[in-house]
């Protein structure tokens, strides 16, 4: 089973990684973006075979390891 | 507009970062994860309207810019 977690920065947060990214698109002449934010993607191989397991179990490895909580937020999709 | 950009590793392309998250992983007792691969999204707000114009945009900047397509593949959806 594969799991793909998804952590972007909390809204109010300030991207700075992001903001650089869309100055950079603006100087390449791409004028239609208002706003830029970059995240992190980590897809998981998982053994188990349970989905709902499978879930929680990716849960507590967001909030143990893979996020920081405090200025980031996370979603799961089980694939 | 809203379009989201997830860059991730070609197949075959060691992913250092990827086994660094899979051994702390392990490490903190998550036995069942046999594989990582870690990657980069980019969430665009755009101010056009056309959603194939955009998509057409969108594949631009990550030719030109946002992936190193030589060991990167990236996909786009437009929200």
């Amino acid at each position: 089973m594969k799991a793909r977690v998804t952590i972007m920065l909390k809204d109010g947060v300030l991207d700075p990684q992001g903001e650089a990214i869309r100055h950079a698109l603006a100087g390449l002449g791409h004028k239609g973006v208002s706003g830029v934010r970059q995240g992190k993607v980590i897809e998981l191989d998982l053994t188990g075979a349970d989905k709902a397991a499978a879930e929680a179990e990716v849960a507590r490895m967001c909030e143990g390891l893979l996020a920081n909580t405090v200025i980031e937020k996370y979603s799961v999709e089980i694939l």
